[in-house]
């Protein structure tokens, strides 16, 4: 298995980009990776895209980036695994240059989730859960972490400002972050005091609805240590799982457990341990999936992500920085994108490119991408060579 | 590089099959694969899939079919290129086991398209082409086929006779087999007098609507050759390319260049030419796809695939048996599935198991899966090890 290392990123500012389609927001992304970089040519590209079918209409998403970039005829995978689908996609990418099949790889996420109405995207993001079980049933993604919400206040005593400073926290990041969709400040007050969508989460515990892309540039170390034009970034951990699809199958819905065999196995790989890692992305499609992910990471003991949030330990400055970027909070939740936005957050913080929001020292960092109500999660480590 | 194999094929009555889901289809190739090859374990699994969210508005297939299995938390991955879903999902698993990631690998590919009216399916379809310049313009892909026969016919007298012709032969194959949707003989009169869908093709030149799934097991080559049930299967050679995807921005619509990539990468890396290739199964969605990828691969000189298939060199028995499986227009075309099932047939038959089928003393097969009208390719070169 061949080392592979992080070469280029590129990253556009997300929000409602009326102006921009589907491909429009991949090729911005991968150009700007390119142009970081500072390579002529790519051999293959990957696209994680969660359901392009559904929000605009066209499959087919790998030879269409490839066409729209001036590719063709290099090879273009599209690779879905719902909202872990760019984190999916950069491993694929990892695994096709550790193979010996390509040597540059472009890794792209995209998704265009705003040309549809709301109901329609709504739906379309319900086809993460268990369409059969779940979704026939009239339950939404609101709804399915509210119930995680819940369960995980009774049994553990997370409490409900626990989550506002989640959303505070992220928020005070991605102020910071011009390419975050919502750059506004808030406070706990605040997020208590928005509109409900699930109790007990209001908006401000939810990721919005994004357009946007990202692109990372991946060959393999021994061809990075000669030709990056920037610091070489290592991969030197990944981890993928899944879980039971629907919620009321598993065995308990306060612990995700794709996501901590995930995080398991990018630790194996990496020869780390969770105090190694100097900063972290995680998947905070709602505020309590924050907690909850830096639970089954190890960041937190079982329980207990609520505080060592309330404690300071999560921000910037803190023992470890989760969501320096933003988070999917902040930052927005391009669903296909976010997976790769998060490399994209780590290498720029593992150069020290992230001006305000540098995590000083950052040596290496890790990102945790998941799909559904964690169905599947995908975790990658990567190190300053 | 690790040297991979297929130790166990899987596949089922295809068709269309109301008391199944998508996950039931999956599910049920996957235990026959699994059988097939007698192990007891699964590492990672793939699956090929065009588009779950428009006909069962379900994403997150790679979730959602480890769960079904029993198999999470093994990492499961979704891979899309339109109908090249299934082969593309092959290839990156090849990678996988290449790459030394994980070593038993299950590639299955599936689609369940009959639970939307026709226009659904149709629309669905079409997420194929080029939605912005060519789909919003009201075209459907049967006829964008269709102008590729005209133009086929104009420059290269491809004749109505000859696309019947492709038609007549992969019936009379597909009758042989059990597995197969459509298992009529049929007549080049009868194809010549069927309804009329986009001129010149008529029904009896389209491949159906169906549902239906395939599924393989991989592993290294070393590890196979201690563990397999059957004859060892080597995957010699794997290639994928792209195309523009709107048909106007090519250059001449005669000629499929994906498909000359992807097969010319495949030769090269099995170390072989066409002549070396005792059958192919190509992706003849439409009749005139059958005429045009055996050019592009090199079976037929350029513009004489038709006359290639009227001296009945592509009949089994002929010089290159061509679809001996019935192709997409007999056996079916559940478009993620396809691909993977192409796979199957190549297995099978050099592992000397195709009764009524059999191409006698067949050492080397190849696959050749098609996206859209041609935008992406994947092509496959398995050998008796």
């Amino acid at each position: 298995m061949r080392d592979v290392a992080v070469i280029g990123v590129g990253m556009i500012k997300w929000g409602e980009l009326w102006d921009k389609s589907l491909r429009d927001l991949y090729v911005e992304a991968a150009l700007k990776a390119i142009d970081d970089a500072g390579v002529d040519k790519i051999d293959a590209l990957y696209a994680g895209c969660m359901s392009s079918g559904l929000f605009v209409g066209q499959e087919h998403i790998g030879a269409l980036v490839a066409d729209y970039l001036g590719m063709a005829p290099i090879p273009g995978t599209r690779v879905e695994s719902a909202c872990a689908s760019g984190g999916l996609a950069f491993r694929c990418g990892l695994m096709d240059v550790a193979s010996g099949m390509n040597d540059i790889v472009l890794v792209g996420g995209v998704e265009k989730m705003t040309d549809v109405d709301g109901g329609g995207a709504t739906f379309a993001l319900a086809t993460a859960a268990d369409q059969e079980y779940e979704v026939y049933n009239g339950v939404t993604f609101p709804g399915l972490y509210a119930m995680m919400a819940r369960a995980h206040m009774e049994r553990h005593g997370t409490t409900r400002k626990h989550l506002s400073m989640v959303s505070v926290k992220n928020h005070a990041n991605g102020a910071k972050n011009e390419n975050a969709q919502y750059r506004m400040t808030l406070t706990t007050d605040q997020v208590e005091g928005s509109v409900m969508v699930a109790d007990p989460l209001t908006i401000l515990d939810c990721s919005p609805i994004t357009d946007g892309a990202a692109a990372a540039i991946i060959c393999p170390l021994d061809m990075a240590e000669k030709i990056a034009k920037k610091a070489v970034i290592k991969v030197t951990g990944s981890g993928h799982a899944t879980d039971m699809m629907a919620l009321h199958q598993r065995k308990d819905i306060t612990w995700l457990s794709a996501v901590e065999k995930a995080g398991q196995d990018a630790y194996k790989m990496a020869g780390a341990k969770p105090d190694d890692i100097d900063l972290v992305e995680v998947h905070d499609c709602f505020t309590i999936a924050e907690i909850m992910t830096i639970e089954a990471l190890g960041f937190a003991e079982k329980g207990k992500g609520g505080k060592l949030t309330e404690a300071g330990d999560t921000a910037i400055g803190g023992r470890i920085p989760v969501n320096t970027s933003g988070g999917l909070k902040s930052k927005g939740h391009p669903v296909g994108a976010t997976g790769v936005a998060q490399i994209v957050e780590v290498v720029e913080q593992l150069r020290g490119e992230s001006g305000e929001r540098q995590v000083k020292g950052a040596k290496r960092g890790m990102t945790q991408n998941m799909g559904g109500t964690g169905a599947s999660s995908v975790c990658h480590i990567l190190e300053v060579a």
